[in-house]
């Protein structure tokens, strides 16, 4: 993409700086005590994905659909992503139609899925690091909620909201931000709801037309431990998810932009907008075992949790937090300890409750690590 | 206190202060459009109520207890409180002793409870307004679990966590941080975990005993209506809560004093600690109705929601956001247009998942509204 290009040396830069920050804090933090610490990747190799209908699925991850690009651990992917519903979910869509796309894929996701991407060495086991280097919208996005009467369950005051309600925006790239009304202005703050790798076969969520083969294509509806709609607000320009991997290759996608979004998501939609570029390092972890995905950024680390009960969710959070901070080789602490500290300084927040698995994730500030080594 | 009187001065200008920001803020946003504007209150008297075991209760709010000090509506309050069961919780105390303390005070919180302050005019279905004006802690904290094995719902992880644990803290007051262990700094951030009115007489909490009159003690286990054990970690210094009254002259009680909590509160302690004061100004409201506790801090307004299925909670803190961005009247939107910007703006974090009654609260940053008037 033209774009994509222009920025190259922009985007070179921030790579750089990424790898600084990003391998040198985790080193710190990660669990292995013996694992073989790998070295900051190089930059690599630099590769653009546009999205056509050729690399976009919608709705659901295949882990039989061939993927669209294939590159080394270390490369950077600029991506570009489709608004919901294969494109059509766009401004000026009426809310009998976005109903309407939302029925013609029963099961499956609204999400537009860019992918997969193939990493060269990536095997079961290891761990997909994947570092956000830059997002560029495209200038338009939407909200909605579906209407309550006919969805119920979706939306955290679905049943008090008979009515649908649908809002366009035309973002501002250049101060970035967009105007809610007259007097409102939200800050952009770019994150990829959808982020995955290739499937756990034991996710138990329902695959494609009731299939009960555990590699059936599964719904991007539920996040997992590939990630998948993870939703989770602090994923950022600047920031890494590490997702455990499932599938040879890996298989990285990315859907369901968002431009802007509360924890908690509360109505359905985020600021739902497309990426003319995400562009993501793709880095393969051998020395890096985890069961859940974990979020760093320059701040904070990230643990997560999900359920389809909130309660339940909380406690698959704090459980995450606690091994992080038991298992962190810093300051080496025990499990009890990690429990205590968690108490008074990990915090929790609702990533969202509309993707039927419910989220929570805990914050664990970096700052109150005083020793340095 | 000696300490209370020479810090009168400072007090005097952060009160000044505290009114200038406060007012001026909430004024804007107040959800009845054809309310009486209060004028900002001027700073009124000083009192100063020291924590006795006549002025402390452990772990029930008895409307009828009779007050401990009169005050007139703007006046600031230096209140003392002590740590839990009164003033027994300390650093030293062993585990079993913490154990046979909670068990001593069955159906009852571990909080001590200072007041009942009576404030001249308030009347039930009006607001108090209390205004943190400062907070000095005592110079020690305590932070603990309760053994799963024994308590195995109380606490994120009780199931997980068999045993007991506890840690005690000097707090280094100047730099105002606390040591968790070598390389582990926490900066303090005190607010009360537990500050309410008098009890709603509908609050369903059992009372004390299992008796069935409305009137008789309530556990201070349970946040609700009166704010009580609200446990918002935002509440700090600078921070207003307005709460419902719900019997005559408010009956305000501190207790609980935390000296930092992350959102969760997930062993079931946070930094405990008690106050030699916590300043606040206490502002009858007639012209502002509420049925439940919001917050205001500099930056955000702060809706909540209660339950004990965490679910529920966060439906609750929803619509409490949703109620004030629809009601509020710098920028008039509907409902609907409320519940959409709630999704994108509204910071959703789970309060605490250890009072029976969880808690999840919504922060709504006061920076979306550019629109001045």
């Amino acid at each position: 993409m033209a774009t994509a290009k222009a920025n190259k040396r922009i985007v070179t830069a921030l790579v750089a700086l990424a790898l600084m920050c990003s391998a040198a804090f985790y080193a710190l933090a990660q669990q292995a005590s013996d694992a073989k610490k790998s070295s900051p990747a190089p930059a690599g190799k630099r590769h653009t994905l546009a999205a056509t209908l050729e690399t976009v699925q919608w709705g659901w991850l295949d882990p039989k659909e061939p993927p669209k690009l294939t590159v080394d651990s270390g490369d950077v992917v600029s991506v570009e992503t489709m608004m919901h519903a294969h494109d059509k979910v766009r401004p000026g869509i009426t809310m009998d139609e976005v109903v309407a796309l939302r029925r013609a894929n029963p099961g499956g996701g609204p999400h537009s899925m860019t992918g997969p991407i193939y990493v060269n060495g990536a095997e079961p086991g290891d761990t997909m690091e994947i570092r956000i280097v830059k997002i560029v919208p495209k200038p338009f996005a939407i909200n909605f909620n579906l209407p309550g009467k006919d969805f119920p369950t979706i939306g955290a005051l679905a049943p008090e909201m008979p009515d649908g309600f649908i809002k366009f925006f035309t973002l501002d790239l250049k101060k970035r931000q967009a105007e809610f009304k007259p007097g409102i202005t939200l800050d952009l703050r770019p994150f990829p709801g959808t982020l995955a790798v290739g499937i756990d076969p034991n996710d138990p969520s329902p695959r494609k037309g009731g299939s009960t083969d555990p590699m059936a294509p599964v719904s991007t509806l539920r996040p997992w431990k590939n990630g998948s709609n993870m939703d989770i607000n602090e994923l950022q320009e600047g920031a890494t998810v590490f997702i455990p991997i499932f599938l040879k290759g890996g298989l990285v996608w990315t859907g369901d932009s968002h431009c802007r979004q509360g924890n908690g998501e509360v109505n359905l939609t985020a600021l739902e907008c497309s990426y003319r570029e995400i562009a993501m390092q793709l880095v393969v972890r051998k020395d890096l075992k985890l069961e859940w995905p974990r979020v760093e950024t320059k701040t904070h680390w990230i643990a997560m949790g999900f359920d389809e009960d909130l309660n339940k969710a909380m406690v698959n959070a704090v459980r995450e937090a606690v091994d992080f901070l038991e298992q962190q080789k810093m300051v080496p602490m025990s499990r009890y300890e990690a429990y205590s500290l968690a108490s008074m300084a990990a915090d929790c927040r609702v990533t969202q409750v509309v993707d039927v698995r419910k989220g929570v994730h805990c914050m664990i500030p970096k700052s109150i690590f005083t020793k340095k080594s």
